[in-house]
């Protein structure tokens, strides 16, 4: 790509972006838009403009700008604020090091009386890139330099970061609001049911036995998949008929539906599901819930203690001689937990991370050999033959042009974008809490991106040419990547260009679910719950934000040295990022869960990653460029690993376990411990009476039998 | 070496140790040698010979036979217990596998028409070994599936030895009597004192703070270096003075001495030593207790809490925000404690386990290179240099040959027998305890141990022979030690045949420590406790046993299939070594600490090492005999690798920590907490007496005091 080409396409992006911006300022101010752009302040049962005065444009920004990160936890919790530290220590870093980088390096680069000269295939921008400095040049001296500077501003700004989201985490973990989670702890791998008791007595007694006064009672974990179902098909019929009544009341004509999908007889919508909810699944349920209670106890359960101090001890001690039985942790959020997960025996779970490991990594290496299959599935040939009445579409000459040309692209397309969904569903098998799926999800998928993305199209773009050079020198892969980087550096500008303006301008103006929303209301929407569902914003999305800032990172490091220029590019993103998601933060997403921060660890040690792959490809690029003193550069990948161990060991602990020093702090007001039990209870399950003569032994018990208990 | 001078040296050795065993029983009897023989009886306050019947030269083996593991526990120690568990263990694999493959692989290997026949260099015990099987053989299938035998049956003995040792450290640990470790915690990196505290207050406002209740009181550890230094030198005196009070007693006349070493005036030893005592080193040694406790506080401290369990529990806890500081371990036990080592900050502690492991791993690897630099070092021309006045003995003919000809091996085999020395010391600069130092050194010493000794006669004994074979096939390291296993089969028969005659024969009769007790009685104690001193037998000294004992497993395990007639030399070696061991457990060592059984996961995986090595050699030998189905030993390693790994989850943690379950069982009585905070004050402090009207503050602190503050 040429210069002129790139600078067609980066004012384009900019226009489309411009344009964004100012479909944003006109929509929002609707005020039937509201609910799309400030779905988080209506939620939180805020108005939306409440503190907005001035009405220009711009607004927005000053209100992000002039945020605190206070606003933000109080908004959107702690682990949006981790994000903005993420956010924000990645724009320090390309900050400082642009500031010195940028003003020494590119005259050094465009000084050089370098290969690039006699070399017409070079673009205008690989004039000003490390590509223009001549082999064994003293000049390569100030790139060595440049790449210890990049190195210990990231991690001197990693550093400070961690030592803030530290601060972060425990200040809001010591918070004297009453957290639920802060009582419990989830215990796992209890050993089968003694002769003569229940595994209700089990748990209690072994419990109150270890912990005495401080242990307040327990809630063993039933199998619920069946309630559940139940519990889902109950709701869906409530919702039905609130949705036949606002017919009804709109239109006057009594709502009729068929009693199958597409088929059996036809009926009085309301009256049909008032007999449905009434006479079958009501009684269904309830009777589906006392067996589940009574029969389908699991071998874990959630132990509440009276005070935090005693819960955040229990979760971090060995309870059991066997140490693969009573295994304990924290108790995840009521919201975050996955119930279905909880009953996997201890080497369940490790076979079954294990059995996943696996999958991803051959997924990550060999991607590619399952879309090449899809490819030649779906050809023409294929298509046709599957699906016959296709045919006269497809047969018509310009469509099969264009089906030809960009099936096996679209097939591509697909899979990818099926990745982050296909990893998602792979690590909800593995744990117990939602964060720590996204978590799991989000580590994979920056693998992914960064073997098959980053390092794939740049050894790939090159390869060809340089097949034969690799045959003699196959131990250089990462003399390879030094090498292909340079002749790639327009194809990621334009990508992190591209990703900034068309992805932050799509994200601001928000039009997509806009659409979507007044589609809905329009022809869908009978009732306020299904309008409410309707505009339900959802969270940020880390598990792939993340990974795809972190790709950002990864290329904007590995060519910072090679390539300044990209550095603004980078400052670009992160700047642009930070402003427009600080508002949609503020505004626009509703949190689904709240880790305290344990995202941090996991965008640490990326970012690390990144740093450690852009050392090691400076190392290759020097020694391809014959700079006699490369081997300078080797103690920084080192340095690099040391950090990465000394910062785990310093900060890592206090984010697999809570310090007992954070939760000393007193308390409101004596939590109630009835109410953080009944948060536990599972809403398939929440509408279960007990029974005043009930035996002692349900995997639920009501306050009166275990308060006498303990 | 041929099987005639094989024989001679095994009739040789057994010769010797028939007569050790005669020498033993004779001077056993000998009312006057029991403090050699039974001073653990004595110690133990039981009379040496009770309940032992018959005179017979062979009750020794019966009693040993006899006794059960609880006697063992009892009267040694649970680390003494787990010590036979590992002998009876690797016994248990090499009775099985012995009794599987003697009877099958003998006749398999000696019917062979193998390469053995045409070659003069075979000795007959080769010709009953591997070695004898020609290529390509089928009968190598019976080798293969006698390598599988092997294996799972350590695998099996160890499982089933894993759980044994749990279940004795987890009645040991939950027993009802008082141990004062089970109620203190060690914290250490305790940050600096804030302004307007002490360091007692500090710690114990801190804890009274997280723990309530059940926090009793803490003791700051102090830096007792100088007081120490006071109290030894009084103690010294204090023996010196009863020491002349004896010889006075006995003599009726006054000893004199010098006041310096070898000049000074002569002055009359009674007085001086009472003048030293009372005028100058008492007074010395309270004014520096008293300096040592109130000045010399340093980071860490010992925290006693009221129960077991809040001790168990508080244990295992994070305390801190930032996870550097207050970091808490479980106590180790008082005698144990390695004071000067408690105060290393965190990272100086870290720092000083990687240089010590870079130091020791440098040793392992180059041990050759200092050697012989010292071997130039003791040549005849320097000797006479350095020692001029040892010139007319080194210049005789026969001194000279002597020398000369012993010199290097003699430097060889002091730096070998320094080596546990070295490692020791390098050890105890790391651990707060001694059995973490006896641990570490121990398994330094195996790697030392396997690497050289092992690994370097095997290959060294053919690498030159093969050196042009080796630079075809550097890739086939363990294809060279199959290789050199069947030539030095003999060379290893001859070392386990030589370690257990001669070695537990010296052991069982004590010869040396008989003869040194006999001559410093005589010539040098004077009173009770200087004679007391000359029998004190020490422990057994795991740190160099059980490294030798696990050489003879790597030795005997990778000969177990290549030659499988050293199987009964193990076994002979197990045995013998168990019961000469189990009389001197039952009668003579007095184990030193006890850490109830945290050897053990040290020893599993140390045996586990020694079968992976070889399972691996075995593929390199199947793959020399060129079998085509060698690959099916490949699997091996990994199920070995798989099951380490399974063993460290499903066993490690509570080796590391005690479970909550093991301390939950009612104490015999209410634990006298004063008893057990005072078990923990250092020698050189004990005498130190509480000022009635002292202010609060110091880093012990008197009962009435802390009694009131919790």
């Amino acid at each position: 790509m040429d210069l002129s080409s790139f600078l067609a396409s980066l004012t384009t992006s900019f226009l489309v972006f411009v344009i964004l911006v100012l479909v944003f300022t006109w929509l929002s101010r609707k005020p039937g838009n509201s609910v799309i752009y400030y779905p988080n302040r209506i939620v939180k049962g805020l108005k939306p403009y409440e503190g907005v005065r001035t009405r220009s444009p711009f607004a927005w920004i000053k209100e992000s700008i002039t945020s605190t990160e206070d606003d933000i936890i109080s908004i959107s919790g702690v682990d949006t604020a981790v994000y903005f530290v993420f956010l924000s220590t990645v724009l320090g870093i390309l900050v400082s090091s642009g500031t010195l980088l940028l003003p020494s390096l590119l005259p050094i680069a465009g000084t050089a009386k370098g290969d690039a000269k006699n070399n017409s295939n070079f673009t205008s921008l690989e004039r000003i890139s490390m590509a223009n400095v001549e082999e064994k040049s003293p000049r390569l001296w100030a790139f060595l330099l440049a790449t210890y500077v990049v190195s210990f501003s990231t991690l001197y700004m990693l550093w400070k970061a961690y030592i803030h989201v530290s601060e972060l985490r425990s200040t809001a973990l010591s918070a004297p609001d009453m957290k639920p989670e802060q009582y419990a702890i989830l215990v796992r791998d209890i050993p089968a049911v003694p002769e003569g008791q229940t595994r209700k007595e089990q748990v209690d007694s072994y419990f109150s036995l270890l912990h005495g006064d401080t242990f307040y009672r327990s809630m063993v974990v039933t199998d619920n998949i069946e309630v559940n179902k139940i519990w889902e098909d109950l709701e869906n019929y409530r919702k039905k008929l609130a949705r036949a009544e606002a017919i009804l009341e709109a239109s006057k004509t009594r709502p009729m539906n068929k009693t199958g999908f597409l088929s059996g007889e036809k009926v009085d919508t309301i009256n049909y599901c008032k007999e449905m909810i009434d006479d079958e699944l009501v009684p269904k349920l309830e009777i589906e819930q006392e067996n589940t209670i009574r029969e389908k106890q699991q071998s874990s359960a959630l132990i509440f203690f009276t005070n935090r101090i005693a819960a955040t001890s229990a979760a971090q001690t060995i309870h059991a001689k066997k140490v693969d039985t009573w295994t304990v942790v924290e108790a995840p959020e009521p919201r975050q937990i996955i119930w279905r997960n909880l009953k996997m025996k201890f080497y369940q779970r490790k076979l079954k991370k294990d059995i996943v490991f696996v999958i991803v990594a051959l997924t990550i290496f060999f991607y590619m050999i399952p879309i090449a299959f899809i490819s030649a599935f779906t050809t023409m040939k294929n298509l046709k033959k599957l699906l016959p009445f296709m045919k006269p579409v497809v047969d018509q000459p310009q469509v099969k042009t264009v089906l030809e040309a960009y099936l096996p692209q679209i097939t591509l397309i697909v899979f990818l974008a099926l990745i982050p969904k296909i990893l998602m569903f792979l690590s909800k098998t593995e744990g117990p809490s939602i964060s720590y799926v996204v978590r799991a999800s989000s580590g994979k998928y920056f693998y992914f991106i960064i073997l098959n993305v980053f390092i794939g199209v740049t050894i790939s773009g090159t390869l060809f040419k340089t097949i034969k050079e690799v045959q003699h020198d196959t131990n250089q892969i990462w003399g390879l990547l030094g090498k292909s980087l340079p002749q790639n550096a327009t194809f990621f500008l334009t990508l992190v260009a591209l990703k900034f303006f068309i992805g932050y301008g799509l994200e601001l103006s928000r039009l997509v679910p806009l659409i979507i929303f007044h589609l809905k209301r329009k022809y869908f929407c009978k009732t306020d719950d299904e309008v409410r569902e309707a505009w339900a914003p959802g969270d940020i999305n880390y598990a792939t934000r993340v990974p795809n800032d972190l790709l950002i990172v990864t290329i904007v490091l590995c060519y910072s040295v090679i390539a300044p220029i990209i550095i603004p590019f980078g400052v670009a993103y992160f700047g642009v990022g930070w402003l427009v998601l600080r508002n949609q933060a503020l505004k626009v997403y509703v949190p689904s869960y709240e880790s305290y921060g344990r995202m941090w660890p996991h965008m640490h040690a990326r970012i690390l990653a990144a740093l450690i792959i852009y050392q090691v490809t400076m190392i290759g690029y020097f020694s391809i460029k014959k700079f006699l003193y490369s081997p300078f550069a080797i103690p920084l990948p080192i340095f690099s690993i040391v950090f990465a161990l000394m910062c785990r060991r310093k900060f890592y602990n206090s984010f697999l376990y809570t310090p007992l020093e954070v939760v000393c702090a007193k308390t409101k007001e004596t939590p109630n411990l009835e109410t953080i039990y009944n948060a536990y209870i599972p809403p398939c399950l929440s509408s279960y009476k007990f029974d005043e003569t009930q035996e002692f032994g349900h995997a639920l018990s009501a306050f009166r039998e275990t308060g006498s208990l303990v």
